[in-house]
C-alpha cells in the first residue's frame, strides 16, 4: 500500500458552471458522458467534479464549505479496502461511512483527526498501474 | 502552464497529532525541521500539513470546517503566479488573496465558483521538475 493521492474530488453546486470553469483555466475534460461526475487527467493523478449533494451523501458529511473536497486512495483490492480502514482507526481517525458496493466499486470514507475525508476504494475501472499513478482509461464501465 | 495538482495543504489544528496520525498510517515525514509545516512525498506530489489558523489566515479564509485544504499548482516564476490570477477571473473564479511576497516564495490564493481554494505560487526551493513533477529537495531554505 503505497502513500499517495489519486484523485481529488471537489464537491461542486452547479456542474456546467464549475466544467466551464475548469475548461476556462485549461483543463482537459476525459471523453466521459457523465452527468454527476466529470474527471481531469493531472499528471499522474485525476481531479474529479462532484456534485456537492452527492459528496455529502456519499460521505456521511453535510454543509462542508467552502464546497467539498474528499483525497482518494485508489485500492487494487476489497480487501486492501478494508485493511486501510483498520489502519486509519489504529491511528487514530475514524470512519465516516463503512466499505459499501457502489455501482463503480467498493467505496469507504473515513476521517483524519480534523475531519479531512480521504476515499479508500477499489474500482475496477480505476486501478492504479504499476508504477502506482492512477491514468484515465480510454472509457469508463464494468 | 500544465494542468496538475502539485501540493495538497490540510489545514490541521494540532501538529503532533496530525503527524502521529499520518505517520501511523505510514506516510514518511520529509526531514525538514519546521514547526508550523511538515511535509509527505506522495509520488510526484507533496502532501503538506499546515497550522489552520496560519493557512486560515494566509487564505484569507477562516473557520472552514472540516479542516481547511488548499490545492497548490507551482508555478515556474512570478509572472506565471500573476498570469494564472488573470485566468482564474477570467474564468469566473475570485482571488482570495493577491500576490504577495512570504518568506518561501511568492504566494497568491483563489476561488473556483464553489470557494474551493486554489494555491498559485513560485517558491524557488519547489519548483516542479522537467516533467512536472513536484519532487521535494532534500533541504529546505534560500
Amino acid at each position: 500500500m503505497t502513500n499517495r493521492i489519486h484523485l481529488i474530488t471537489l464537491g461542486v453546486r452547479d456542474m456546467e458552471r464549475s466544467r466551464a470553469f475548469y475548461e476556462a483555466m485549461g483543463w482537459e475534460r476525459a471523453p466521459y458522458d457523465l452527468d454527476e461526475v466529470t474527471f481531469y487527467q493531472a499528471g499522474d493523478q485525476v481531479l474529479g467534479l462532484y456534485l456537492q449533494d452527492m459528496l455529502d451523501h456519499d460521505t456521511g458529511l453535510s454543509g462542508a464549505k467552502p464546497g467539498g473536497i474528499t483525497l482518494a486512495v485508489n485500492q487494487t483490492s476489497r480487501e486492501e479496502v478494508e485493511a486501510m480502514l483498520d489502519k486509519v482507526v489504529q491511528a487514530g481517525g475514524s470512519v465516516l461511512a463503512p466499505p459499501k458496493d457502489m455501482p463503480w466499486g467498493y467505496v469507504a470514507y473515513a476521517a483524519d483527526p480534523d475531519g479531512h475525508p480521504w476515499e479508500f476504494s477499489h474500482v475496477p475501472t480505476l486501478v492504479p498501474d504499476e508504477n502506482g499513478a492512477l491514468i484515465l482509461p480510454d472509457t469508463l464501465g464494468p
